[in-house]
């Protein structure tokens, strides 16, 4: 649960459009690349100053910008300036708090979305906030951090495999979020395998440890949850989106990218019941475990208290006890204290206590 | 719970429409059968090669070709190129993940269901996805193995029982997604005995045995409900769907069809109410029955530990304990004891503790 | 829970619209009666041959035909055909295992209904399916066995008490539904007794037989819920209804109907609600005294322990334990074993435990 | 909970529109009071004739009849008949299981509201029906009993206080409904402060009369609730009623009373959470208890069980026990039990048991 | 959780409009701060009587009223009938209990929000109700308290930072509304922090003072969530209005206002769904910790429970006991004993319950 509640307090008081980065603090430099392409060729620039990305647009089919890095506010800033986006949204591209939405802002569409990861090493989600604006002829993409999510959609317009060179910016876009969508299934499978690992843990020797993974994958789900319910809305909306951005040929991917959504929420619906049903599970078989440890106690401690106060009996003092004379009396009491043990022990086993 | 978590994350920066079977792997080859009939006749070919299908297509009223396996993405893609279908459909047919649907693409339409089958060996249900294609004329399904499911449809198309040789492609797609439908009755059942097994089993003698038994069932009833849940929602839009390929004639028999899933929908959620209270009723029996245990552990240990007590002060070695000399001590001390344990059991029985 | 279930697997594979009996197998003939009427009188008939029914509609203002008895097919089938009724309708009355719903087939409505029994001897809710067709002049009603649910409507109908004579066939099926559901009103109030008594029994006295009870109440709660919940949807839309069979005149008894509907989906739910708080109190009334039982052991055991210990201590066989000599060391044992106690009571008291 | 599941099963069978009355028997004569004002007067008569109310209305801007006690249906159905009333509006009256509610019938508006009250000898909600007819030029309003909420608006009536004088019979209606739903507040105060006590009770020192007190109180909120959300709609409605009886000067006053609905409705549930919380606060505190007093056996018993081991292997009678000779075996067995004892409360003290 | 439950029976009869201060008890004189503000220029005035407020609206482009007290009915009074507001207007301001919500008097808008504090002395959120009034040229606050909430706002209109000088009355309510959301974060994230901490003590070293901590902030969330969730409401009817006081400049910030909400709602269900999986862990690790003890005491009492009877056994004083004449009497018992006590420490390892 890396990186999910970005703090924004800080920004209290401020102006509305003032940028102000809310995430994690970097030292790397923020990277604009470049990757334009039409039918004919592919051209990849790296490292463009941002006041330099504007004149890029027009000079290829499609054009896409993608920067990582949205912690250093001065190039966002002035990226954003130079290609005349509204100030909420540089503010919200920069603020990583924020829920996955659609935005129309006419001339342009703003998605927000949540990239996911599961960190191995420190065991539990890692967030990140993936933004793109779609304009005509271009694609900008705002990524927190370097990744490998975008790499396939990079060959595939390098090889001119598939549609993605013939079609334009919002074909381009949904490849995008397709891959991102993609990696959800990822990280529903490593939840699958978590819940089943689990499972079996529950059914056969539960422990606190059982305990302390439940519940945090029971967590980690919530925030998965929280993560792509929000999506569903924003695709269905850029689905059913007015925009002439988006072209009726790309309109049966946006559906199939909806359902791709809606498969991933029902499979986090699917994890979180079955977590719920692994807890109950968990609840159960530790009170049946203590049961039985009881249950061992209750036989034996009420087997042995009455045979040890028959003992105590015998080991009175008192003068007067003709018992203790007679030649037979030793052995009787054993007799009789056996007799007690069977019939107890016959009677435990009918009730089914052992 | 077999094949129903279908892992989809090999696909993962493949560009959409690629097909990529996703499901169990099969050795079998795939088989595509065809059956045609109008009022006059029935004609059924076996084995036909991908590439011919489209030529039989208008030879009769209504053609059915029945495809039997989708794990060769070869002999599935040549079959969908050269019937000219769209390649996020085919992708769809070849990935068994797919939540139950109705897509409309205007020529033809599309709809997943999924076939449930109870695994009465391994224990569980065992989900097989069917994919159906309605266009003019013919009807195209998709299934993962061979199954019997679809016999009687075959059976009512040769005998020329009831309407199904007089009605077009509709009515026939009615009758393959009825017959599926029908079949969720026989789990249901299956699901009604089980639970009230499990009923009898925790109000009679619950064991650890019952708890994973509940467990399953409701892990089972989940999977069901998943399957069904979104069904509903495609049978509706089929039944109020605007396609010229839905005639009126066969209105009522899809909203007969929607009233059936409905009921599968009521099923199902009886079920996973009843099972909830079984659990309840679990719980509570397993604590009540540790109750008694205790009660008589606390019944036996609270008689004797005060006598025992008693036996072990006269079992103490002082020189000058008077009572130890005294003829009638012994008789007395036990008269005391006797009086003790009556008085204990008396004041137990009035609390109804036995 | 009688009759609930209905099991319609053995229908798998047959066309749509073949009449299958299923329910409760019976072997009374089917009966059907008529009762006719307008203004000025009213005729009875009974055991009318299927065939003659058709004929007798038009003879007066409004025909009703009441049909007891399901099971036999050829009959209810015959009917059927002889008065031009959808094989899927007829359908639907043979398979007793529909949920209440309006149907409109233009000429005619079709209602299910659940008509509700609180079975004394068997204890449980008996549920039986009563089927209306509601026509231009006539109605018909089907119902499973002889009942008398119907008998006040007859009697109106003699009499001439009231509207019913004087209006049409949507009034007379207004008063069949209407007695039907006042008589969800008894089944309701039996419950609120049933869930009165199971409150006094948890509160007072709980055992485990009061657990199998609320856990019957609680299911027969789901199955009653089952039966109502569909209803108000069903009389919603016969109140919002376009058909011509719906006078205005009869528009504010259907509201009057609906609201009823609503009054019992309160009371079930309410039920429901009740039954769930006192499954609460139960499971908490059991554990608080398990608690009590608990704390007299423990103040019982922790109270004699450590006096077993001491007179323990006294009865060693140690040559030197110059205790053993003190004329005065027997008493003064006592008086320690007696502070002891005394201390550990006052204890227990001030932390409240006893 | 007084007077809430009032019991209708007696009407069975009847036809609709017949007066019966369902709520408590009473054997007071039902009262007829009116009050008639305009701007420049007010008239008030007491006991009038149920045939003579007619001839009233009109004589005054508008006319308010309030009828107290509705057991009597003679009275009421004279009453009903003289004004012209429908029969179904008039069998609501009498039936005082009526949910809160609307009807719109043309010429006059029907309105029922559920009138509570805290009844803190037999503690619990009592329950009352009032209903209202809002006609042109005239408002009546029927209670069960006499009751002294409407007594400010008679007051504000005869005072000229604020607009009620100078609006119409809508304005009237509203104060009416106004004074039902100012009483709620009340209610809901009592609520809070009996949630409050609770809270304290909970955490401090739960008893099973605690138990009962929360139970109770669970259900009167449900009843609370019960009466309070239909309302809502009631309201809404009339807030958006198209009927030329709700002037558009009353608008806000009946935006502010659907208001005060809404935030009734959200103190219910709000102490509904909050009992639920209390109960869990309740359960855990209880198992707490329970746990110290566990802990204190444990510590007791682990104690002295071993030591009363090793002083009854001394006490035992073999001829051959060296240890029974030597001077210091007593001293030392006393310094180990000692050493025995003062380790095992290290241990436990480092476990924090105790 | 003070000042939440604001009591209003104390208005249970007064006509509607009658001014009632509801709320915390104040001494303070109710003050009335003026900044008027345009492009060229700022003007701010204290304390300004009720009566002269109406005359210095159109001075300027904006004139913003602050009014710190709403305590005294009178000087609240005289100021909305100055300005020519609706009674019930007032009335809402005064009686602090008011739900957040919109209300469109045409002329002007009424907004009511609750502004939130976290109280870290008594610990628990103080809640206090904001009002604002926003008319053409003008716009009104109403705070309980003297607070800071809004100083940057008013350093942001002193400074001409920002758009806020060149935009209208619409503009300063959305900057006042925007910075009681952003003051929301701040909650969350003690929200957060507490939250956070709790989870670690849950899952260290749970306390009776933890349940307690638990129960406080499930509250606490309960009522934040009481204040977020209708303003969403009320942010997304400003948002959708088609007042004429909302200029279409302002719309995107009012669109940004709206997703902050639905960041808070996001944020405040996060935090119940984490509180309530922290109950559970808590729950289940105290009766783990109970569970341990437990198997202490079962341990120690079935091991030496056995050996006891042993010695006793031989501490009786039969005449005939051979074995206490042995001469390795004494060894063998020791040796039987200690294999007993091995045998059973292995068994007890082996069900690993040490």
């Amino acid at each position: 649960m890396i990186g999910f509640f970005r703090k924004g307090s800080g920004k209290a008081g401020l102006p509305p459009g003032t940028l102000v980065h809310v995430g994690e603090k970097r030292a790397e430099k923020v990277r604009i690349d470049m990757v334009g392409y039409d039918k004919d060729g592919v051209e990849r620039k790296s490292d463009i100053p941002a006041s330099e990305c504007r004149a890029l647009i027009g000079r290829f089919n499609v054009v896409w910008f993608n920067i990582t890095g949205v912690h250093d506010v001065d190039v966002i800033g002035e990226f954003g300036k130079g290609m005349g986006f509204h100030p909420l949204l540089m503010e919200d591209i920069v603020h990583t708090g924020q829920r996955p939405k659609l935005e129309d802002f006419g001339e342009y569409l703003f998605v927000v979305l949540k990239m996911l990861r599961y960190d191995t090493e420190a065991g539990g989600l890692h967030v990140e906030q993936v933004s793109l604006i779609i304009g005509p002829g271009y694609v900008i993409s705002f990524q927190e951090t370097e990744g490998d999510v975008f790499d396939p959609v990079r060959e595939r317009i390098q090889k001119g495999k598939g549609k993605l060179r013939t079609l334009g910016s919002d074909y381009l876009a949904h490849a995008l979020m397709d891959s991102i969508i993609d990696n959800y299934f990822v990280i529903l499978e490593r939840f699958g395998e978590i819940t089943e690992e689990l499972q079996d843990a529950v059914l056969s020797e539960p422990t606190p440890e059982t305990l302390k993974a439940i519940h945090e994958t029971k967590r980690d789900a919530l925030f998965l949850r929280k993560s792509v319910w929000p999506l569903r809305e924003a695709i269905r909306s850029l689905e059913g989106s007015e925009s002439t951005l988006m072209t009726p040929a790309v309109a049966p991917y946006l559906r199939d990218l909806y359902d791709h959504t809606i498969q991933v929420i029902d499979g986090v619906e699917t994890i979180r019941e079955m977590i719920s049903g692994i807890m109950d599970v968990y609840l159960t078989n530790v009170s049946n475990r203590m049961n039985e440890v009881m249950k061992v106690l209750t036989v034996i401690a009420t087997i042995f208290i009455p045979l040890t106060f028959i003992v105590g009996v015998y080991g009175m003092n008192f003068k007067y006890m003709p018992e203790l004379d007679w030649p037979w009396a030793y052995p009787l009491v054993w007799l009789i204290m056996v007799g007690i043990g069977v019939v107890m022990v016959v009677l435990f086993r009918r009730k089914r206590w052992i």
